[in-house]
């Protein structure tokens, strides 16, 4: 089964492709898509549409995991990253790619062990589980990070609602973690 | 020249087509794009630049009019609103037409003389401005209005910067409500 992480970015959205196989995952592919600087926006956010749609008739992943955004830092910020999401989003609709979302937190927790872990931690983890031999620019890092966080929650997402939060958020992590043991 | 008016949302998205001639505007069209209702996000953004995107090819406008946005009230609403616009956005990008941007405060300066109107006066404004014999759904008069106000801004706009502000929107609001007299 093939995964599609993405982070998206107005200014950088980054991909990250692996396959899974039961427990086994390897890495295909990563980047970032940076739309054109100084085009209108319309012209930077059918850049992005196009070139997700381009990727996925390419690569045919089954299934697009992009990061959830919980609380934007302030209504500014929350529309410029609303924006690019958009026309993210509607590319996979238009795909008909089924889509899941994971929170920034749940994905941190799920690859390094910490929900409050920094960008380089996730980064050097990524590495480590993909056994990549050049370093991801961070934002395909988190990309492929989104992608891990699936190819583990996925069989576990079927557990019962109330059973989810803190104890799957541990199994995701054990899963995730003991892949470097 | 026909100029298409669109007031995003993710709810509902109005649009309305009007065609210039010099002075004299027509109304040609107007309705309101209301993606299908429990569907999953992805698939309710690809609606809105699908159906944008169909009416642009249809209809073939030399301009898209967007409702500019300048302070959501607060982080989630303008996330909510901005993947609304991504979509949108993404789409005229897509087809290559022209865009241009209006703040809402404009508009209803230019169409009703005020900059501080309701929602139901820019609707009874546009019902005179264009001689319409129903009632216009307000996410539809706002996107006619959007239009119109860039039928008689269009040739201010190319005022030099410092005499814009105060000059051009009450220029703007002299040439829309000098039609109705």
């Amino acid at each position: 089964m093939r995964v599609l992480g993405i982070d998206p970015g107005s200014a950088a959205t980054g991909f990250g492709l692996i396959e899974c196989q039961r427990r086994a995952i390897r890495h295909l592919r990563h980047g970032v898509l940076r739309p054109p600087r100084g085009a209108d926006l319309a012209v930077r956010l059918n850049f992005l549409h196009r070139e997700i749609k381009a990727l996925i008739e390419l690569e045919a992943p089954e299934i697009a995991i992009v990061e959830r955004v919980f609380l934007a830092r302030n209504p500014h910020s929350a529309l410029v990253l609303g924006q690019a999401r958009g026309a993210i989003l509607a590319s996979l609709g238009s795909c008909g790619i089924r889509v899941a979302e994971f929170a920034a937190r749940q994905v941190k927790q799920a690859v390094t062990g910490s929900g409050a872990a920094d960008k380089a931690q996730v980064q050097k983890m990524v590495i480590r589980l993909l056994s990549l031999d050049t370093v991801p620019p961070t934002d395909a890092a988190d990309a492929l990070a989104l992608a891990i966080t699936y190819s583990a929650a996925g069989p576990l997402t079927d557990l019962p609602i109330r059973s989810r939060r803190r104890n799957t958020r541990r199994a995701i992590t054990r899963l995730v973690l003991g892949r470097t043991q």
